[in-house]
């Protein structure tokens, strides 16, 4: 009997292609060579691309919190306030970076499940007056939440003068973000999500209003000085030694999403979460979210009561070698996140719902199994 | 005709074995659950043999730089006074990170291609008074240059109740350093130098001392806080979605150093640095440091006049595939550096000074072909 390949349904890591696992086993090069001037010249290429952006884009050796600390701690100076809607984990964490460059936040508390609203922000910057800048979580990985006012808020912040930080984590190349067109000076994203690349690398772009704000930043983190990366990147180089089998991982994968094009890999993203909403509806499950502000690339569905999440996501690991995600802080032992990114297809949304529905019924909720399967090709095929 | 493989003879990144690299393509897993646990598990146990500590050590997600400035962050709080020697481009670079934290930087300022004493260390400690760390590049890369008083400068931070940041990047694993032994406080290595792993990982160790001082540390930066790592690594995770490749990586590169045996692979590295430098001598020409701190891994030569390092190092490249590095910053042109570390053996060493010599030949270097290669075989085979 052939093993079955087990499945990352992660909100991150993804699965990873073939070609993008060979690609980190070509021969280590000197990151100060033609080689990799070539290489790094190829991934900014395609990365604005990826970003819709002329403005500079950067790779760093870090994981995405690694870019997100980047982006606050080059922009923020002691005492500025910035405004930071939070609505889950990782903004939370937006929140602490801020704290720990000696910025003021200005908090917009809001429910989980819920985005923020232009409405809300306009409101505060009218409020608070002396605003910096817009610290925004665009795709909330804890509740699986988009922001779908962000057009809107980046038309605020330059009509305000604000420098908009967004982190795209977990949505940049599997939902729609152009960065010119709706203004965001400071976008950040992670190699493991949607771009479908191992993990250890973030993408940071760096807008010429930013670049104002960034050159009068007093204390730049040493390894995250963005004008000492925009120096190097100039002879393409980075400043310190990259992790080189990670770039021609991301170098392949950028290349397999201009083979795509953008906008059939949003389509393929948000196909796929359709299916799995219709699933979750035809389970009798409920999704976690409000139904506006839900993610195509991050599905977070409640458990219901009598269903503990570890048990049933042990079953799905165990028997079917299907992983998907817990809750976090909170909504540890609420809620169960699905990963519908990078890698996703069909071919990965049906036996991750199969998987689903039969760890559901083995843990005695009443469900009748292939419904939920049904429903989604029913997405897939009508 | 078979095609020559490409030697990268550089101070790091290093050529890399077959199951290092092929360690790169296990498939990607949760970094929440046991199977990373137990990789990470395995990792520590043996990083702590190749560090030679009972301390704490971390993995991060960065490169070499990013750990020395996670050293230096969360130890040197605004004001505080920390001796840094400077003698080359990395220690130069240790200062700058000093500065960037706020610290006061007591500077032992020496030629490059000298090595601090522990005299000229304890004169300053007994001068300044009210010190708080001394900083230390155990192995200068830039002048290839070991700091042969290390276990002596360990001792006068000791007894002065000093925290020891040693900056251990091109060495470990390659040279003698037995960080408890010798009193280091806090230990950085890079993964592609000596322990022969791809470039993207730093790797950190903390002693009881050091402890004391990070809890109390104000700024600890957010993607760099120990504390945070500590808390994590209690359950085996890291804070941060880690380079999970580069992890795999790293752990088959420790699980190779385990089988050699350290004393086996110190011996290695200084048996080929000794046939470097025999050749170096036969061929009339010098190494760039002091005889007595002349670096086991990272062999830097003076270029004669009216060679020039550029051209030689194209001829070593295109004819021979053989890469060595140029100088940096004020020694950019006037020496080469040749990486005796990770993967070296005979078999690297002597096909590199075959074109070193074809390449001196070449630019008209008053040359005996050979006679750089038989004063190193002689090494090999006495």
């Amino acid at each position: 009997m052939e093993t079955k390949k087990s499945l990352i349904m992660l909100p991150g890591p993804t699965n990873l292609s073939d070609r993008v696992m060979q690609a980190m086993t070509k021969p280590i090069i000197s990151h100060r060579e033609p080689e990799f001037h070539a290489l790094h010249q190829s991934i900014l290429n395609n990365l604005r691309y990826v970003f819709q952006t002329k403005n500079d884009v950067f790779v760093l050796t870090s994981s995405g919190t690694g870019g997100v600390y980047c982006a606050i701690s080059n922009i923020v100076n002691p005492n500025d306030k910035v405004i930071i809607p939070v609505f889950g984990v990782f903004s939370q964490r937006m929140k602490e970076k801020i704290v720990r460059c000696g910025g003021k936040p200005v908090e917009l508390p809001l429910k989980w499940g819920e985005a923020p609203t232009a409405e809300q922000i306009e409101h505060i910057v009218e409020k608070e007056g002396d605003v910096k800048a817009i610290a925004l979580m665009y795709n909330e990985t804890s509740t699986g939440v988009t922001v779908r006012d962000l057009p809107k808020i980046g038309r605020i912040a330059r009509e305000n003068n604000l420098i908009l930080v967004v982190d795209a984590i977990s949505v940049l190349g599997g939902d729609r973000l152009p960065v010119d067109e709706w203004g965001i000076d400071v976008c950040v994203v992670g190699s493991q999500k949607c771009l479908a690349c191992p993990p250890g690398l973030a993408m940071v772009s760096v807008s010429d209003r930013a670049w104002e704000v960034i050159e009068k930043t007093a204390a730049r983190p040493y390894y995250f000085d963005l004008v000492k990366m925009k120096e190097f990147s100039a002879k393409n180089e980075t400043p310190y030694t990259p992790a080189v089998p990670l770039f021609y991982a991301l170098d392949e994968a950028l290349k397999m999403i201009r083979e795509e094009g953008l906008e059939k890999r949003f389509k393929r993203h948000s196909t796929c979460a359709r299916a799995f909403y219709k699933a979750v509806e035809a389970l009798k499950l409920k999704p976690f979210p409000n139904e506006k502000v839900r993610s195509n690339t991050v599905i977070a569905v409640n458990m219901p009561a009598g269903v503990n999440n570890t048990e049933l996501r042990k079953i799905m690991r165990e028997q079917h070698k299907v992983s998907v995600a817990g809750g976090q802080s909170k909504l540890k032992e609420s809620i169960i996140r699905i990963g519908c990114l990078g890698i996703i297809s069909e071919k990965e949304t049906i036996p991750t719902i199969e998987a689903l529905e039969d760890a559901l019924s083995a843990l005695q909720y009443p469900v009748q199994v292939g419904t939920g399967v049904e429903a989604a090709r029913r997405v897939f095929h009508s």
